[in-house]
C-alpha cells in the first residue's frame, strides 16, 4: 500500500510523544521527520522504543520546519508558531493538521480577547476545517488545512451538540465544569504544575475565561443552528491525563428521551458510546480515540447533566487529529486507531 | 480548667479516628471512652500516637454504647445506628452530636426516599439543632442533640446560602458539582473504592440523588427564607480526603458586588474565608477546620459561579462537630480547633 | 492465516483483561472462550471495547473451563484452581499457559512452605516449562506447558542472572528490594487496599517470606549454574501498575565491565533494554512488554547496584505469557507485542 | 512565659512553611521575622492562616537576614546560603539552626566530592552540634550552632545505627534504600518534578552517589565506634512528603534479638516507635515528628532487614529542627510538637 510521508512539529511534547506513537502503527501513514528543539539532534530511537525506519529519524530544529517535505505535517505547537508555519507549508503543497488554537475560531475578531494576540492569516480562518469528526465531518473530505479541536472542547461540544439540538439550553445557562489531567498543561517546568503543588490538590482556574468556550458555542451553532452562551469553570486534578467534563441545562417542561436523542445522535459512531450516567469513568477511555457520554435527567430540579470523559492527549488532541486526517483523506477513520487501549 | 468527659462511638472510622484527634487535644473535653467494632479489646495507645490516660483507653464494643456515662457523646456511625443509640443517650442525660444524617432533615416524609428507610424517631427532629454555626449559630447555643451536616453539605451550603440571600437561584436553576476524596465514602473493604479503580480516574455518581440535596436546600431556606431547586452532580476523584464544589446560578440582570456580599456574609468567621476565586485551593484547608469560598462573575454568559473548599474529615466531619459541641457549650467556637493545619 | 483459537479462564481480573486486550490484537491467535464468574452471562463487547468477533463472546462460568475446547488456554486464576485445572485441559489435548504459580517450583517439597498447599499434581512441575524467555528460551519451543514467571520473579531474575553470571552473588548477600503498583495485589475488594489506605503510603510486607523468592533463586541457578540466596523486601507504592526492583550485591575485587556484561547479555533481547540507571523509569515501560535495566558501580562501597523496571500487567504477566506462547509455538516473539505501550 | 523570638530565613520553601506552623504553636518561641525573597513584601496572614500577631509579620529579603535581631535564627536555606550566613548570625550573637547540609560534615576535605563546593567556614564545622538528639543528644544541650540532619540520613541513620552497635556492618555491605516523596527535591519550577513526570513513576537517581551517605556513616560511627560503607539507592515516588527506607545487612552467625536491640535502644524516645516491620506504614508518621522503625530477621538468606518510616519535612527538617533547638535550650524535647499529625 502507498505510504503517505508525514512529520510532526513540536515532537517532544505531550500531544507530539502521543502522535509519534500513533504514526508509527498507522498503516498508511510514513513517519519522515520529527521536529524538536528539546532533543534536536538526537535519534528518535534513543527517546522511544520506535522500530524499523522511524527509529533513525534524527530530531530537528523547529526552525527547519518550514522546509518539511512530507505530504502531511501536524503542527502540535503553540498557536503562535502554528499560525506561522501552516501558512508557509501549505505554500508548498503539505496538508497541515494544526493541534493548536491557532485556526479554530471563524471570527479574527474573537482571537485579541481569547487568545492575547490579534491573528496574522485572517484569510486562512474561513479555509481551516474543524476536525470534530462527529459533529463536523460534511466540510473534512479534501480539506487541506484540519484545525484540530481543544481538548476541553471536544468533550464539551459532544455532549453540549446534541442536547442543544434537542432543544435545551438556547436560552442560555448552560453549566460546565471540566475535570482535567495535568498533561492538558503542556510539558513544562513551572512550580504550579509540580507534584507537589497538585497531588492531593484541586483548584478551579480561569472561570468563564477559557478559550475553548468561543469554540465550545461556534461548534455547537454550527452543528445545532444556535447555542446559547456557556458558562465554564476549568478544575485542576492530580491525574496525568483526561478530562471528565458535567454540562448542566435547564429542562423547562419535559425531557422524555433525552438521553434515547443523544444515543441516536451517535449511533454509528465508531468512537462514541453513550453509557448509563454512572457507567462513565475516564479510566475506560485512556489510551484509547474514544468518547463516553452520560445523560441524566434530574426532573425533580428541572436540569439535565451529561458527563463526557475522554483522553485529553487522544480524543482530545493527537487521535482526533489521526482520526480527522482519515476523514480528509477519506480513509475509514479508525484507521491507526486502537479501541482498546492500555 | 474543669475536663468534661466525652465519648466517641464509631471510634475506628476515618470521621472516627479524626475526632479522636481533635478531642485528644480539646481543653476542655476529656476522652473517657472510644467505641469500635474493629478494634474493641486494644488499647487505643496500641493503634494511635496518644499520650496521657488517653492512650490507656481500651476500645469498647458498638453494643455497650447505649450505656456510655459521658457527659457527651459523638456518634460516628450510620444513621441507621444513630436513630437507635441518640433517643438512648439523651434519655441518660447526654449531650449528643450526631455525625450522621439521621436528624438532618426536618421533615420525616423526606426520609424514605433520600436515606432509604422510614424514621424511627420523628419526635426528636424538631428537637435537633443543626451544627453549621456560621448559618444556624442562633439555635445552637444550649443544645441537647446537635445534628452535624453533611460534607458536601457544608460545602455546598456556605457557598449558595449568601448568594440566595443577595437575590439569586430563587426560580431554581442552582446547578452544583461535588468533588470528593474518597474517605468521603468511609472506611470499608470495597472494590469501587479499591485503589486501582479509583486512582487515574474521576467518576460521576448519584446525580440528582445524593442525600445531602434536600439538607442543602433545607439550610438554605431557613437562612435565606427560600431556595430554588439544587441539581447536584458528586464526582469521585483520587485524592483521600478533601471537597472542591462548584455552584453555578444564573444572574439575571446586574450581579455587580455579589463578591463583597459573600465577603460580608463571613466577615466575623474564624473558619471561613472569601478569595480571589483562582487562589481557592483544596490543599490550603486540608487538616484545617476552614473553608475557602471564591466567587466569579461571568458577565458574558449571564452566570456566577462560587468554588468552595472544606476538607470533608473536619470542615466536613469532625472538626464541625467540635465547632458545633463548642457553640452549644457556648465555649469559643475556635476552642480546641486548630486554623494552621498539617 | 491459520488463526488458532484460544481461551482466557479468569478473564475478568487485571492481568485477565490485559491478556484480552493483547489475544484481541493477536495476529496468529482468535478469542474463543472467556471464564469470569464475575461477569458470567455477558457480552465481552459490553464490559470492553472490543470489536469483531470478540465482542459477542459471553463470559462463561469458571466451572465450564475444564471443557474448554480452545487450542491455547491462558489460566490467570490462583494456584489451586490452575493446579487443578491444568491437568484436565492437558489432557484434552489443550496447550496451557499458566500465569499462577502453581508450575513454577520445579521441587513440589517448596509448595508448603511458600505457598501453603501441598502439590497436587507434582508429576507436572517437571513438565512445565518456565516462560520467562530471555534466561529460558532453549525449553520453550514445543512446550504443552508453560509456566508464566511471577511479576516480582521477571523484574528481579533479568536483573540478578547476568550479575551472578559474571561472578558476583555466589556467597549470597544479593539484597533485593521490589516496588510494586497495587494491581499486583489483584482485583478484589479489600480495606488493606483501599484507595485511602495506600494513597500517599509506602510500606514493607512479607519481608523475606514472599513466595517468588525460591522462584527467583531457581532461574537463576539454572541460567547462571548456581545462586546465593536472596533477601527480598516487597513494597506497595501507590501506583496502579509497574514494579521497579533494586538489586544490591557485593563486588569484591574489581567490577570494571559489569554493566557492559550485562549489556551484552541482552544484546539480541527485544524486550529488554539496558540503560544509564539513571535513565530507567517505570512509567518508560508502563503498557509495554519491555524490560528496562541499569545497573550502577558503586566502588567505594564496595557494591553493585541493578535496577530493573517492568510494567507487571505485561511483562510481569499477560505479555510475557503472550511471548512464551510465542515462542512455544515457535512465532517470531514479537509477533502480537506492541513495543511503543500507551 | 519569657518567650524567645524567632526568624526563619527561606520562610516560602517547603522546610520553611512547616517551621512557620512549628513555631507559630510554639508555647517558648514567637515568631519575630520571615525571610523569603519569593514573598518579600507580603503579609504572613495573607499567604498562611496564622493568629495573632505573627500574621502582621511581613515577609523580608532574603539580602537583609544577615541583621536578623531574633534570638534563634533557623536557616532553611541551600548550603552555600547558609554557610555565608551562619557566621555573621553567630557572630551577633544568635542560635543558629542550620537545616542545610553546610554543617552536616567534620570533615571539611569532604564537601567537594559530595556537595560539589569548598568549604568557606571549616573552622565552624567543629563547633557545630549534629541535631539528631536520639543518636547525638549529648553534645546538643547548649550548642550554638545546630545542624540540622538530612531527611534521608534521619531515616536511615536511624536505622543502622543500633545494628551497627550490636556488631553488624562493620565489614560493610550496608545496603540501603530510600524512598522518598517529591518535596524532598525542595519547591522549584522543574519539568524533572512536574506532576506527569513523576505521577504513576517510579525512578531511582544517585546511587552511591548522593551526599546524605557521608553524614550518615559519620553519625553512625560516633554513635557505635565504627560504620562500614554505606550503599544508598534513592528513589523517586509518586507521594508529597515522607520516606520510607530500607536497610539490608549481612547478619553472620546467629541474629537472636536483634529486634528486642533497636527496641531497647529507643525505648525511652517519646519520637521513635519499633513496631512489628510489617506495620510500620509511611502515613502513620505524616504530620508528626516520629519515625516508626522495623526490624526482619531473613534467616535463611542471612539477612537482617529494618524499615524506617518519617515525614521528610518534619522529623526530617523541621520538627527535628525544633525538636533539637529545644534539646540545645534544654527544654523537654517535645514542646511544641505533636505527637498526633492530622
Amino acid at each position: 500500500m502507498n505510504m503517505h510521508p508525514a512529520a510532526i512539529v513540536g515532537a517532544s511534547g505531550y500531544t507530539g510523544l502521543e502522535l509519534t506513537r500513533l504514526l508509527a502503527r498507522h498503516p498508511r501513514l510514513r513517519l519522515a521527520a520529527l521536529y524538536s528543539d528539546r532533543w534536536a539532534g538526537e535519534l528518535a530511537g534513543a527517546r522511544l522504543p520506535l522500530g524499523g525506519p522511524a527509529a533513525a529519524l534524527a530530531y530537528r530544529a523547529l526552525a527547519e520546519a518550514a522546509e518539511a517535505d512530507a505530504e502531511v505535517v501536524f503542527l502540535a505547537t503553540p498557536a503562535e508558531v502554528s499560525a506561522d508555519l501552516a501558512p508557509r507549508l501549505l505554500a508548498r503543497g503539505a496538508r497541515v493538521v494544526d493541534l493548536s488554537g491557532a485556526f479554530r475560531l471563524e471570527d479574527p475578531a474573537l482571537y485579541p480577547a481569547w487568545y492575547g494576540f490579534s491573528h496574522p492569516a485572517p484569510a486562512l480562518l474561513a479555509e481551516a476545517r474543524y476536525g470534530l469528526p462527529e459533529l463536523a465531518r460534511a466540510r473534512l473530505a479534501g480539506a487541506r488545512l484540519v484545525t484540530n479541536p481543544g481538548c476541553y472542547a471536544t468533550a464539551i461540544a459532544l455532549a453540549v451538540a446534541p442536547l442543544v439540538k434537542a432543544g435545551l439550553g438556547l436560552a442560555g445557562g448552560i453549566a460546565v465544569t471540566g475535570l482535567s489531567g495535568v498533561s492538558g498543561a503542556g510539558r513544562r517546568a513551572s512550580e504550579d504544575y509540580s507534584f507537589v503543588e497538585v497531588a492531593d490538590d484541586l483548584r478551579a482556574y480561569r472561570i468563564g475565561k477559557h478559550q475553548h468556550v468561543p469554540e465550545i458555542e461556534q461548534t455547537v451553532a454550527r452543528y445545532a443552528g444556535a447555542c446559547g452562551a456557556i458558562s465554564f469553570t476549568p478544575i485542576l486534578t492530580p491525574i496525568r491525563r483526561g478530562i471528565l467534563a458535567t454540562v448542566a441545562v435547564r429542562a423547562e417542561g419535559a425531557a422524555p428521551d433525552l438521553a434515547e436523542a443523544v444515543r441516536a445522535a451517535y449511533r454509528d459512531e465508531p468512537f462514541v458510546s453513550v453509557l448509563a450516567p454512572d457507567r462513565v469513568a475516564l479510566k475506560d477511555v485512556l489510551h484509547t480515540n474514544r468518547c463516553h457520554l452520560g445523560v441524566a435527567v434530574d426532573a425533580r430540579a428541572g436540569t439535565v447533566v451529561a458527563v463526557s470523559a475522554i483522553d485529553n492527549l487522544v480524543k482530545g488532541a493527537a487521535g482526533q487529529a489521526v482520526q480527522a486526517l482519515n476523514a480528509a483523506m477519506q480513509w475509514p477513520e479508525t484507521t491507526g486507531l486502537d479501541l482498546l487501549g492500555g
